[in-house]
């Protein structure tokens, strides 16, 4: 069934939302995208979402066309009129639509947009925590700004799209010989003597909401954390391996480029982790 | 007065021109796009445009939902529609709209979008190629594959920005001390000895199809012309230096980071080569 979408001020059937071709989303991957989960019909770590939303859009000067207190509204709208109980809140804001078209930013009276809509997922009970994911590896060839959440995807679908041929569900990004991260989420390991390691924030990565979240639960609890980069062969010789992002929370990693991490099944740090998580979530949702 | 645009089928007013916010375009920067100039109503080097578009798409397993036949029939017929005499035709295809967001290519069915439309503008007679312009320099910060002409341009974007904020007219992205090329035009110097430099194609910058054109048609005048690299102390030490693209034809290039290069005024060989581009245009427009 049709699902209801925001576009610009209006709620629309996904079918009909649309925005102009001289959108620079379309034209430029002038934007800046956040997806939420979303469980029991409410938010998780929302906050966490639209703080990076605003320092994203900072990093580009695109000035939001919408206060936060209107988005969370709009969010809760959408939830409300899709009767969303378990899935993902998805908005994205770019640059608007000029008159034509220019690589320079419009000069004024152009407003952001601003779209956003829904879609249902199974996020707790999915099939894949219980069984783990292969993650393939590729080179990480995108571009220096890798902290900017832009819509300038390329690089990742195509990513994706190597891992989805491959039959893995991830594609982990390789640079100078040191993984930076998944084409859509955070990656991690625990090495043979526990401690959980993710490479540290910087521009080579996206700071993962999922991730800090999960960073700071396993410290909570007194677990040892060390934020570096690691190599595919310390991934591969790693006790366990998992990955973090807003639409799988934390999913085990059971092979790497064909290649079996630890048993080959979920291990028992990424199964806590997970249930920690979504403890959280529920506790924390909104 | 509203142009007349295509997209995917139809010919609308570029007001009501619109797209799905699930185009792969908007969502992704999944697509490829190709501009060529028209000047007294016939398209520019139009094959070599086209061309490229086809290697582009090849390249990231995008499939063309038109011929290229067909694409030069649309681009004709919106030249008519819209009487464009001087000006540029747009034209961008995308892998499509699916019914959800996912990284990996649409599974099939889905077909790729294309979205066209004119502009007018006066290149042969530009004040601009009586003047010169400035440019500026940045970090260059784009992906590994500036080959392939996506619309991913958002490293594009802030370096025009940046230019037009310091009042130059581009920005020469710079990578391990060389200048890669403009944010969207190709960059040359002539050195003291009457040397046309220019840095040679490779997965580091976009196989201009101006730059194409100047080159072959310098080297049938017996100019001398060298690819390779150049460094921004070699261009502001040059004779000359200039910019080709679709859009500006030559453009000679008089400051860079406000440092005067050569004259401070155009110089004889960037006029020649813009006027052997202007014979070379007007005598292969179609």
């Amino acid at each position: 069934m049709d699902s209801i979408a925001y576009v610009n001020g209006s709620f629309v059937p996904l079918s009909e939302a649309k925005v102009s071709v001289l959108d620079r989303g379309f034209l430029f991957a002038d934007g800046i995208y956040e997806v939420a989960a979303v469980l029991d019909g409410k938010l998780i770590d929302n906050a966490s979402h639209l703080a990076r939303l605003e320092r994203s859009v900072g990093e580009i000067a695109l000035k939001l066309p919408e206060t936060v207190a209107r988005i969370i509204e709009i969010q809760k709208e959408l939830i409300t009129r899709n009767k969303l109980v378990s899935g993902l809140v998805y908005l994205q804001v770019t640059r608007g639509a000029d008159t034509g078209r220019d690589f320079a930013f419009p000069k004024s009276g152009v407003k952001s947009s601003l779209v956003m809509f829904v879609s249902e997922k199974e996020i707790v009970d999915a099939p894949s925590a219980k069984t783990g994911v292969g993650v393939i590896t590729v080179p990480d060839i995108r571009w220096e700004r890798r902290d900017i959440k832009s819509v300038a995807l390329l690089a990742q679908v195509l990513a994706k799209q190597a891992a989805a041929e491959a039959g893995a569900a991830e594609a982990w990004m390789l640079e100078d010989g040191f993984v930076t991260e998944g084409g859509s989420s955070s990656a991690f390991i625990l090495t043979q003597d526990d401690v959980i390691v993710t490479r540290q924030n910087s521009n080579a990565i996206l700071p993962g909401c999922t991730r800090k979240a999960v960073v700071a639960l396993a410290e909570e609890r007194q677990l040892r954390v060390e934020e570096r980069p690691f190599t595919v062969a310390e991934a591969v010789a790693a006790k366990e391996a998992f990955i973090t992002s807003a639409s799988v929370f934390v999913q085990p990693v059971v092979t790497i480029d064909g290649k079996t991490v630890g048993t080959g099944k979920p291990g028992p740090m990424a199964t806590r982790l997970r249930e920690i998580y979504v403890d959280f979530a529920k506790a924390t949702a909104s």
